[in-house]
């Protein structure tokens, strides 16, 4: 596979077309931003760590038969992807109140939720990416009423099997943040990345984070909680 | 009936007990605010025309059938209301797009929506009345999924019988805020006001805020808009 053009640089990642029409070649970049973008710093390894967990996830989600445009690692910090017309809705489940959720509705951090919790969120960097309902969302005919119930079932899917893998290695799935997009079939499977750049992980024990979270309130060396997650995957069972 | 003990102060009422306990009188202030109150102004008759634009309405209601907490003008600015326990939430309809939801989602102002929007916000003046979607108030136990239900159902009714008023004057109702609260019978109805304060108005012809958006904007002599449609509701047919 022949990586080509510069499509788009995001926050996080490059995405380049390929020789194949149906195939991207994702670059993960070792940028790491917070507050929609306007902190921005370089941290060495992120990228390695983000694309290693994310490989390993799709990977794991591809056994349990959850549909997503994952094909494989071409480097450290290289993967193809099956092209995806992105959805512009950020699907967000939280498990636990944290981030945004504590302090905009002035909930206890980490308190437990009775029920699990679907956000959605226009993915607009100029406006700042604002938190929508089901009925907005249907009005701007940004997705149907199917699609959200899709958009959900999907997102509770990937719940399970995610909370129940980190469970396994004595980590808390708080949050977390996807993306789905219609391949080339017309079907909605799940896209972009899963990292803790994308989601909230707790240790069980020490209730330390190993996520992105280190970074935003600037509590620490973020890259060790990436590395702890990634040995506990590789090194599970 | 008499005017007791002060119990509240709001941005735009003051609320009394009075010697009944189940009732309250309602005082409406001159005091217009902007931006959670954040800029505060007193404008001359502006709880006269509130006062007398909400009488109209709610008597108009409670023809219709509409359960609410209305039961009479004692005064030029003070009425008499059932007393509810309100809901914290506050209901948002939305018709065409106006106001946050065109700087929020980029949305050409004044735009037809496909379907009418219902919006909920925490009532919450420190937290900035937070926006929130069905699953976190549910989560958070603010209200039920039955509530939310009978929320959106008495909502849409309202809408659909000031809509009809409206039209009948040559005004169009762009949206709307509602609050609600249980009764002594724990029946939930309609409480709080029915004023330009909290909807916005456009005449049909000229396309004239007749609302609280003069203020915001300081496009104009906000109390002018607010007699015309008193004035325009009084002499109908
Ligand atoms: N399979 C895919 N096909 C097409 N686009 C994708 C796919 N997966 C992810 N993307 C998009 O690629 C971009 C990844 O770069 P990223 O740095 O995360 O961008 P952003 O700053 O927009 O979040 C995102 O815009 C994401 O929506
Ligand atoms: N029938 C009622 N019983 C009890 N409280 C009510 C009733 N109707 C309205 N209220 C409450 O009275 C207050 C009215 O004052 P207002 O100036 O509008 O306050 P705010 O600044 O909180 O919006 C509001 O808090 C409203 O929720
Ligand atoms: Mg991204
Ligand atoms: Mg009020």
């Amino acid at each position: 596979m022949e990586k080509q053009t510069l499509l788009y640089e995001g926050k996080a990642k490059q995405v380049y077309s390929t020789n194949e029409p149906n195939i991207l070649w994702v670059h993960f970049m070792d940028q790491v931003t917070a507050l929609n973008g306007k902190r921005k710093t370089q941290i060495a390894q992120k990228g390695q760590l983000a694309s290693a967990i994310s490989d390993y996830l799709f990977n794991y989600l591809t056994d349990k038969g959850i549909a997503n445009h994952y094909l494989k690692k071409v480097g450290p910090v290289d993967q193809l992807v099956k092209k995806v017309e992105i959805l512009p809705l950020e699907v967000v489940v939280r498990n636990l109140a944290a981030g945004h959720f504590v302090t905009k509705y002035g909930v206890p951090m980490h308190q437990k939720l009775t029920a699990t919790i679907h956000e959605f969120y226009l993915k607009n960097d100029e406006l700042d990416d604002p938190f929508m309902n089901d009925e907005q969302i249907m009005a701007l005919n940004l997705a149907t009423k199917a699609e959200i119930a899709t958009l959900k079932a999907q997102a509770d899917l990937v719940n399970q099997y995610l909370t129940t893998l980190f469970k396994e290695i004595n980590i808390e799935l708080v949050d977390f943040k996807l993306e789905f997009g219609y391949d080339e079939t017309q079907t909605l499977i799940l896209a972009d990345e899963l990292s803790p750049d994308n989601m909230r992980l707790l240790d069980m024990t020490t209730h330390a984070s190993l996520d992105k979270d280190v970074f935003r309130q600037q509590s620490g060396d973020m890259t060790s909680g990436y590395q702890i997650v990634l040995d506990r995957l590789i090194n599970r069972k």
